[in-house]
């Protein structure tokens, strides 16, 4: 396996040239005093840098201003409240600054924030101010101009296909970031979506690459499971979380880009990290092939509270095993037919000990009852359950309250998936209408991190204040219309 | 008279070096986390930008880390809570910041402060972290290796004259500010207080140069006074107030400058704008040569509250006279003759309609019945009152409390000038050793705006936080000590 330089080096040579654009808001120039407040609309969700000029108005301000500049990826958040954030994440992800300006001058705020609505108070000054020449500097690595048309002919998929792919450009920046709102990290869960999303709009192949080098450069755990995010700035630096189903999605995103590029270059170079994640997994299957929860496992499968993700993580690790067998055998790797027996045993061993015959419905191995739509979906896409029972197992858990429901798109992601690996198109068409299209109706200019029609205050971190409003995770819409033609 | 653009050029000519230094504080590093704080003391007091960095302590900080970073020119200024503060000055003055840094990184505040002292508190973080490389790159155009020991065997006035020195130090940037916390403006009434002092210590002539030519350059206003204060950034703007006796205090700076420097150049290029001053003064001179307030007027004097100018007034009126006809008879101008004739013919006016000669004191013309040591001082300054008569009557005003007392070491300046005046060296000093004195005892790096011994927590703006705790000018001991050998 190459060492941590050599995928650094890789990682870098692939950097991405970010485009840059900028945006001038609805108003041009605002003349305020003490608790005066402008807001400035930018037309769109942006990413990127704050710029503005201060003079007087007509007598020369003598002593600095005060401004409060708040960014807000919609209005909902403009109105909030900051001062009364309750939420778990740190309050410091609030986009507000506290300014002071000692003179006239020309203000490029030196943060980035991800916006599409900025409102400036007064806070305080001692005469009548006026700003100005207001611009925002936006980036991002999409290149727009490769964007094809959709091509459908329902309105409703075409506006959510716009949204979708909006939300994947602002997300494209040096790599892959999950929201641009908060982490600016990349995520494997996130990166695996993006980039899926990528090959079907933005064809940006050299993020892609270049983000499956900073994880293979990551800081396995003692299991051997890759570091679950790394950060670039101001130096790379991978997490110290190590989520067992983003490892398994890594292997995935691995087999996605050689099924997209045929690039065999760099496969062989990540092979051995794959196999690693797929040794490190199958090491904790008990006697029966069930997958077993180590000490200080975490695994992520959705902002759901209280869900139990055993079950939904052997189904992730038979979807992954299907892939990484057709890559190996794509590629003529020694070990194609190791991986490859393993599908069927695995298969009917989940069968046989976490389906409940009498229920008919995947249970959890740590038996406390819980049933989850999670479960389900993800036993169908590892395969162990197919055709006609799969569909009236997935009916029969979607919108049924005895099962915990998904809450982010990115688990909605894979209930499509799982509907399309079925045939259901028509089903995935409505279910995707029902949630994207319920951010659509609701004025989204991009894609939540959660949404939960009937609970918009839902948040993971428990203060919608901090929920990212633009995330990588649900721009797959466009991905599903423009591959499936839906 | 030449115009504003040749006095502007005449004023970047003179544009003065700035020397630079790098002040570390006492301590280096620093680990806490939420709540905690560090307080960093530089040692002594100084005007510039602070820079530190920022990084983890162990595992990476993953959210935005807000910091509280305040300035104080003194201990009580650092204790103090700003949220508190009820002053008629804009509290966006306090020299406080809220900043949030999204990754470690090295961290150089864009604005200027003045100060001792910076508090730094972790106001949110999600781990640990260490703020190092503590810096503070202090500026100023006095060149202290030309400051040479005063030379006073007295171990206090010593010691007032090295904080006099300090402050007028901190105080001597581009221009003579008149403390470097607040405005950073030149204004006449400190630009002569602070030029007199710099001639018997730091000897930068060019700083005074710069500053007459920049008054010259400013707006008079319809009765031909100067602007009270010029502003150099982000652009030169005169100020729209106008101070009548600072407008006469103008004319005794160019004095002062030639009697120091014999620049005969200086002299012509403002000789015009010195005359107009007195001319416009003079205008206002009712028919028994007493000056009429006029509409608008704003007289300083002093920072002391409800005090009644006139008298004053009409004190620095002859004052000015005075040493402008010294002036015209040493570079022969043909107008001498006009201005000294006028000086006894004031004096006698005033001592004939402003001296109450039963109650052996100066009045003021609005004959509210106020008395006040500023009208006694000035007319001694005047030459209206002199010799024992003077001394008298300056010791029965001085701690008289049916007297309105001086507030501000800018008035205590000319209060110790008519001592002088009057030869009363002894008194001088035991005066100086009792105000300056001591703020020196109350620790003061530098002198301070105001300073009323038993009135810690007075200030000229219904809030002591707002106080300038370096101000020019509260820094001529140097000047008495050095010219009088005190």
């Amino acid at each position: 396996m190459k060492d941590k330089n050599y995928f650094l080096t890789k990682a870098q040579e692939n950097f991405p040239e970010l485009k840059f654009s900028v945006l001038a808001p609805d108003i041009t120039e605002f003349s305020g005093s003490n608790g005066d407040s402008i807001l400035l609309d930018l037309g769109q969700h942006a990413v990127g840098h704050f710029s503005f000029a201060f003079d007087r108005v007509d007598v020369f301000v003598d002593a600095p201003v005060r401004l409060v500049i708040k960014f807000g990826e919609d209005m909902r958040e403009i109105n909030d409240d900051f001062s009364e954030y309750k939420g778990v994440l740190s309050k410091t992800w609030l986009q507000e600054e506290i300014i002071n300006l000692d003179f006239p001058q020309k203000v490029t705020m030196p943060r980035r924030y991800a916006c599409r609505y900025i409102k400036i108070t007064v806070e305080k000054t001692t005469r009548p101010i006026r700003l100005f020449d207001f611009s925002f500097r936006a980036s991002t690595s999409a290149d727009v101009s490769v964007l094809k048309s959709a091509n459908t002919a329902d309105a409703l998929l075409n506006k959510i296909d716009c949204v979708a792919t909006s939300t994947l450009k602002e997300c494209m920046q040096n790599v892959f970031e999950d929201g641009p709102k908060r982490d600016r990290r990349l995520w494997i869960g996130d990166l695996r979506l993006e980039a899926l999303t990528n090959y079907y709009t933005f064809i940006n192949l050299e993020v892609v690459k270049r983000c499956l080098y900073l994880f293979a450069a990551g800081k396995c755990n003692e299991s051997g499971f890759l570091p679950s995010f790394v950060y670039e700035t101001p130096y790379y630096h991978s997490g110290a979380t190590h989520i067992e189903d983003y490892a398994l999605l890594y292997v995935v995103s691995v087999c996605d880009y050689f099924e997209h590029t045929g690039d065999r270059a760099v496969v062989d170079d990540l092979l051995g990290v794959c196999k690693l994640q797929l040794e490190s997994f199958s090491a904790t299957l008990d006697k029966n092939l069930i997958a077993t929860k180590q000490d200080g496992w975490f695994a992520f499968i959705d902002w759901c509270p209280g869900l139990e993700c055993m079950t939904a993580l052997q189904g992730v690790y038979l979807y992954t095993l299907e892939r990484f067998a057709e890559l190996l055998k794509a590629i003529g790797d020694d070990e194609y037919e190791k991986y490859s027996a393993l599908i069927p045993a695995v298969r009917s061993a989940s069968k046989e000990h976490l389906y409940d015959e009498g229920k008919k419905v995947f249970a959890n191995p740590s038996d406390n009852g819980q049933l989850s739509v999670h479960s389900q979906v993800w036993m169908i896409l590892g395969g162990v359950i197919t055709g006609e029972e799969a569909k009236r197992l997935l009916f029969s858990c979607l919108d049924n309250e005895n099962f915990k429901q998904p809450v982010t798109p990115y688990m909605r992601h894979y209930v499509i998936e799982a509907m399309l690996k079925l045939g259901l198109k028509d089903d995935a068409v409505r279910y995707l209408k029902k949630f994207w299209g319920g951010m659509v109706e609701l004025g989204a200019d991009t894609f939540w991190e959660a949404f939960i029609p009937d609970e918009l205050d839902f948040s993971p971190y428990n203060d919608r204040m901090i929920n990212s409003l633009c995330h990588a995770w649900s721009c797959t819409p466009s991905y599903f219309i423009r591959k499936y033609g839906l």
